[in-house]
């Protein structure tokens, strides 16, 4: 039985993750469960996996989720300490780490040191600190394995092959929900209509990501880390089913690519399971009932999101944590109504032009650029209120 | 340097190869080159890669085809004895088999027991002769890299990869020039028409082949030795673009698949090279520019030489080898005119109702069964004019 913990337990990739692991029932043993301030759900959670500890990130609701459990053996615990400490608890073989945000890199790096593998749904973690956590990776001999959909599609296309025989990777994208909109309309879209994605259901802050196509840009950066190319090997192509999850093009010109149904129980279960792959119950696809799976180029004139990444990601250093955390607070501005959706890249660029980067940063410099970051990407975003 | 032979030089496939071979230049060494009757390109062969051997089934042509040389040092050998003679070489490392027809099947089999690994693009070894072809590699340790572009499809979206994993493979077919035919249209067509293929360049049995349908039947026999699979796990898609050479579904709902550009040379040189990958000039597949993939059922009613494959699959013994003898009987009545297109199956299925099946056979049980097809094709085949 392997023992994991969960960080994140309540968000869309946890609450899934929890789904998957009580269908192949008898294989896991969840030790920990982690959440922000959703009590009601981590309670529930609680009640029914009877995890040896629960970290609340909100402190002041402790009370009232304890209220709420039927069950009384877990440990409460809060803060990033508590994260941290549920992340290396000595009995997990995995951590899974589904939280939302920067917030996730300290635990990730600590469970590496601890020797841990890892399933990775946190983007935050490879954008802000990849060079440190896959060196730490390597150094202490652990497993990334992704979670999302793309890169989950790359790691099973590399499977069985020599990384050195990679031409390039392909990342698809849906497009978003503003694909196809004339070029004029974009500055007046609505907060609900963002919202909408036209297939994956995931939490807020990512389907914005999606819309603007910044999500791409920051998985372009992981996937630089997670598999180690050049920012040349790394392609996007717009792919509005959402059918082929992504590619991998081997140098005699082999494409190799993962397809299925969109549903994130898929790549999952491949990372809880790795390097086994189990039955399930989810539905096949039927390509001739699918019908046609279309390409086309991103619209980087109107998502210029997607290049800062590139830009970001090429500069290094600090500046892809500056990317992601202007790009934090721009989306919770934009959520918020304070913003609007165009001027989401606007202030992401802002704050990335007055950056001073630091090359080869720790991690320590990394929360620095980051919290420096927050701060001028809230004074701009005042500015364009 | 890897030392091969290769059956079929003259071929489309076996043309292909030698262009590889040339494109690898240093990598392989042309041991033997053999050919039907085509002496002017076997000539131009034998003083271009200079052969130790060559064989020319057609023993009328020795003289003129030894007039045709520059070169003199290759020594011609004729018949069957000379495809096992130049098959069982003992410096050669890899044999190409590209033969077009039943005559594939002993030279593979003595190849086999020779110990040498086998790039197989002959699909009669298989479709024949599966259970003892298989059962013989496995013995001798032997390798067979398909070289089809489905089943090498399949064979590298199985690298790295359990077996025990597989759910089911699906073949896509191009769906051939009469996919969108009227169903009252197809009894007038053409044998221009029915060579008029839409995405590969092949030869003439292979492309009316296409058009019936029959191709992907005996491809989905071949898959099944190949891969070891039930029939049950065998699907079929029709793919216009023939962009997904073929895919392979694994039981957690993971499909992984090959594409890229209609261009042999990609599964040739995959073939040859394996389990290395190397770098070549042919295009990268964009699929921006491709723009749309589509995928429909095949049309079992108007092209039931599919089904026939399945049925005679799912019958076993000498069944597929009557299958596959009654198919090219019809195909070259059908290319001398003397038949309609929509006569072909209605030949097969002659044949396949009037064979008694022999279970487990031998070779030379299998091989009787094919002269007895043929002859049983001719005889239904004159009935028909």
């Amino acid at each position: 039985m392997k023992k994991i913990t969960i960080l994140g337990s309540t968000g869309s990739i946890g609450q899934q993750t929890l789904e998957v692991v009580e269908e192949l029932h008898g294989q896991f043993e969840v030790l920990a469960l982690t959440a922000n301030s959703s009590i009601e759900l981590l309670a529930e959670q609680i009640n029914k996996f009877k995890p040896k500890y629960a970290v609340l990130m909100n402190d002041s609701l402790v009370n009232e989720l304890k209220y709420k459990l039927s069950y009384n053996e877990t440990q409460i615990l809060t803060g990033l300490e508590g994260l941290i400490k549920v992340a290396t608890l000595n009995e997990i073989d995995l951590l899974v780490n589904a939280v939302v945000g920067a917030i996730g890199v300290k635990p990730t790096l600590a469970a590496i040191r601890a020797g841990k593998d890892i399933a990775l749904a946190n983007k935050e973690t490879l954008v802000t600190a990849g060079a440190i956590v896959m060196r730490e990776a390597k150094d202490n001999d652990v497993k990334i394995l992704p979670i999302d959909s793309e890169h989950n599609a790359i790691f099973q296309a590399l499977q069985g092959e020599d990384r050195k025989a990679v031409k390039k990777i392909i990342l698809t994208a849906s497009g978003g929900p503003f694909r196809t909109i004339a070029a004029d309309k974009l500055a007046e879209v609505t907060v609900a209509e963002a919202l909408n994605h036209p297939n994956w259901n995931m939490g807020g802050k990512i389907t914005i990501d999606s819309a603007t196509l910044m999500n791409k840009g920051l998985e372009v950066i992981e996937a630089k880390w997670l598999f180690d190319l050049d920012y040349e090997q790394i392609d996007v192509v717009v792919h509005p089913q959402s059918i082929i999850h992504s590619l991998v093009e081997y140098k005699d010109h082999s494409i190799l690519a993962e397809l299925g149904l969109p549903d994130m129980k898929v790549p999952i279960q491949y990372a809880l399971t790795y390097p086994s792959r189990n039955t399930n119950n989810l539905e096949s696809l039927n390509l001739a009932k699918v019908g046609a799976l279309t390409f086309e180029e991103p619209r980087k004139d109107l998502f210029p999101c997607l290049e800062y990444a590139y830009e970001a990601g090429r500069r290094g250093g600090t500046m892809p944590a500056v990317l992601n955390a202007a790009n934090e607070i721009a989306v919770s501005k934009f959520l918020e109504g304070k913003i609007k959706f165009i001027d989401i890249p606007k202030l992401i660029k802002k704050v990335m032009s007055a950056h001073t980067v630091v090359d080869n940063p720790t991690l320590d410099q990394i929360i620095e650029a980051d919290t420096w970051a927050r701060l001028e990407a809230q004074k701009e975003g005042e500015k364009v209120c």
